[in-house]
């Protein structure tokens, strides 16, 4: 793969997400109960929420849609000067622009593109903070740890379905300069699924090769929990909520992390994962490759991966 | 404070640190059976030891002397291009220079200077890979999980005692390039610790004020855990050694790390850790300030600073 | 020391603890949002609170009163013939009797005696389950794990300040019929401490030497927790809400649980305890003796007790 | 149910299972290198290994033989009189007798009878403790902690195949004094699988149905560890060792433990488990009754159960 392996730098990190659900009230108590996000704030249109210590206003737009799915994905760029480099990249690029847009709630005007299955990227430099009257006792939070439901610390990243997934990581690549850090190499040729990292993080982007039919869709959204035991706590809270627990608890084998995959009222499928100390730390960090065989070991420690996995997406696909 | 909040991002990371003990057989016993670290090779002088997903070859190098503390720092530069620009930057510097050195059993040449206080630090782009026949199972983990002793994943960070954290503050800024991202503001004007980071660790390099009479010394080095399990049973495991415990387990204010300090058997402080899910991403983090009312109230949890971490440090300063 | 190694089994486990507090809803607020205890009812006078997975009505029955400290402690007789047994003990014995109370919303009739210090106890066979509609998703815990606040599992121990510990015990063997599993033997021949179990747990009642001139007072009260995770979170939680952590977490030499020990805000040290897979098993179990010497080690891991551990007990003591 | 549900107490516990190995180097180093049992002894049939804190010379009893599977259960009486006790009630049953045995390495003479299927069982009061020399650093401890592999706590329980778990029921009732703490009752009639306790644990022996024809079978033996951690670190130990899981970590439903189930070199099942605070104090505790419905469910978290799980029991059956 071409993908280089040392980031550009210019992206400093996976900022928010926008997720649309045709359940509003319901995806939203899920979230803010649950889940345990905190709502920094509302308007008729939308709910901004962010995880405890998250330091942007927002990491999840929650937003009134006719359907569930992904809205856009944002990335915050690492200084105004790498933002004006990275729109003259992409604005040199083959893929479809969408220009600036004005913001909102959470941070100022940013520059919208588009990836090949029509998914809208953006990428911004101001921000705004969480509300204030929400300091934690440890003046380096963002703000208080409430020990409200799941309660993850950050935002971690966003896997999303692409019809062509080698079509996806040129993308990631020349727009994001995003690096590959791991992904799966099929018997057939293709790509099956590439792990992208823009930092030391393993990744923050995936591109899941699109089963379903269907186009632009959301594979899921994940938060970081400091400890696999909040992973474990997690189960039992969705277990008493009554939230369909999809798989997991176990630990990928790609990228390693400890995972719990639940669908969210409205039917988006969520992910709380902790990766423990690993980073990506060497510079020249070589894309790790995983086989049809070695999938066919499961997950790490040997839990067949699910079905629905492969299949369950979102929107879901109408048929006529 | 004028140190840059965004790294330069030519330094990739904080790759070994050379430990000098006078009981070498002893360290050596512990930093592998106790600790969990992996023998990579040894020579006369020398064993170079790694943590099991520590990518190169070596991230501590245990050195017999006549005494305890710290040969060397060495930090992996993030391209060839990279290095001789950092190298450009630091011959332009007022600070001592050591110039180019041949390397190690670990990697190749490298560029030597000096901190203010006479440690030795080096930066390198060329390095070597963990000795064969040691893969794990999972392809992503640079060495097989051995699960012995209290087993870290990779090297955290360094340590070091100076007599003005503020001029460490600006050499560090200077040569590396790092941000600070936490300090200590004491009432009589003059900074008591200094923490760095050259990536998005929350920080890879510490520098705190020395008290003790000495120059030039350890404070300690520490090692990354997944979990703050993992440093519990680290705990019985020192326990049942007869290991020295100085204090902990506990979680730090600052950096608000999960913590043990123990010290091996020739008296050099050890770490370890555990920061959960904690990173720095903000490209416009504003550093955290530390007041001595704030110190006042202890650690995480109210446990007082124990006496001895203001004062131990290696090599022991020589009464004459 | 005389007293059985083997329990009598005709008590079948501590019930629930009465504990006065002079600041009613603020420590009412402290034990159901931020310690994580269910209101299972409450009347004029008291608040009826459990852990969830106590099986009975309550555990801990919170009292409005002038000052602080113990009402009574409650244990469950192992059958209504053990309870008829038991009385038959204690009323032969030379210990002040109370005689037959009616019970109270959490239990029916109960046998009360005192301690040779004035702590009430009682015990009773005849009890109330928890109120309905808060059933569990799994068909064997007593109600939903609400994972609020701290959370812990189940009540464990109390540990009531004695002026002769050695009186103590001799009371307790025989009216409780309760074996030691470990106590401290200090060098003037006094006893410092003595811990109790009834069944297999490796205690469930300690009298520690009372040091501060009260009589009749209360240590501390403790709930257990499935993890040390647990214990952990629970700090920072504490911390968040301004809870005074006054010592942990740590691990006990003494029995060796994980513990945190905070000040509710009437002044009550309430505790949280994990204790791993620990039981006391063997029915030949011989008390493990800790001296002096071995005190001086300090907590499993080193850490010096905290000098109000041996003067604040509640309530306190005046003086005029 | 017609079993008691407040046990005899006259069986104290749980003491050893004599496990048969067609490849004994290979389950000796399998138990003691990865599993993490401690060596108390070995003579040309037999190596005797204990958990690290049981308090008895042996907890497993593994003895070369032409086959795998189980050579005998172990319980230690509450007493010598106990011992006699039950001795006399099983004299008078209906189940085979086998009569007094002289003991071994691990415990004096002890009485040995059948269950219905054929499974040896023995009881005894003498016992030896753990060969000297392994003192812990904490004097409460069996034995140092020597954080060896996996490094189970204690002993937990075994599950036995039994051709009609009803029968096996009245067995354990009738002969041990146990109590039944959980059980599945399935749409036909029959029982499915049977959990007892003689004491406080939640269960330490299980009979599950047998449905592969063979008779006098082994399910599995457990080990508690003090945390779930413990269970996670230890499948990333099986898994670096080329140990076969089979299932796990997850939680089950019956009894909440946190589990993973592995097959040591010979093929039979080794579980291990933690149950987290959980303990049945309730003198009149109901069996909880699992339906086939609730089965449906798989474990808590909704994993679903493994068909070897049914299925796989040792020896192995031999058709002809």
């Amino acid at each position: 793969m071409t993908a280089p392996t040392n980031p550009s730098f210019e992206i400093a990190h996976l900022a928010h997400v926008e997720v649309y659900t045709d359940r509003f009230e319901e995806s939203l108590d899920f979230f803010t109960r649950v889940y345990g996000l905190k709502l920094s704030g509302q308007d008729g249109a939308s709910a901004y929420l962010r995880a405890w210590d998250d330091y942007e206003f927002h990491s999840l737009k929650l937003t009134r849609h006719h359907t569930t799915g992904v809205g856009h994905v944002a990335y915050r760029a690492a200084s105004p000067e790498a933002l004006e480099r990275r729109v003259e990249v992409i604005e040199a690029s083959p893929y479809r622009k969408i220009g600036w847009v004005e913001g909102d709630a959470g941070h100022g005007r940013a520059y919208r593109w588009e990836d090949p299955f029509g998914h809208v990227f953006e990428i911004y430099w101001d921000t705004n903070r969480p509300p204030p009257g929400d300091a934690s006792a440890l003046k380096n939070l963002a703000s208080k740890f409430h020990a409200q439901g799941a309660c993850p610390r950050r935002i971690d990243h966003v896997n999303l379905l692409g019809e062509d997934a080698a079509a996806f990581r040129d993308w990631a690549a020349l727009t994001l300069g995003s690096r590959v850090t791991e992904y799966i190499q099929l018997d057939n040729g293709r790509i099956g699924g590439v792990w992208f990292s823009c930092n030391n993080k393993t990744y923050d982007l995936v591109c899941s090769e699109e089963r379903g039919g269907g186009t632009g869709r959301l594979h899921h959204v994940t938060y970081a929990t400091d400890t696999r035991e909040d992973i474990l706590r997690a189960a039992d809270i969705m277990l008493e909520n009554g939230v369909h627990i999809e798989t997991g608890p176990h630990k990928h084998a790609i990228q390693g992390s400890f995972f719990l995959y639940v669908w969210e009222p409205a039917g988006n499928r969520v992910e709380l994962a902790n990766a423990g100390a690993r980073l990506i730390l060497a510079p020249d960090w070589e894309p790790v490759v995983w086989t049809e065989a070695d999938r066919k070991k499961g997950q790490a420690w040997g839990l067949k991966t699910i079905e629905t996995f492969h299949t369950h997406g979102t929107p879901p696909v109408t048929k006529d």
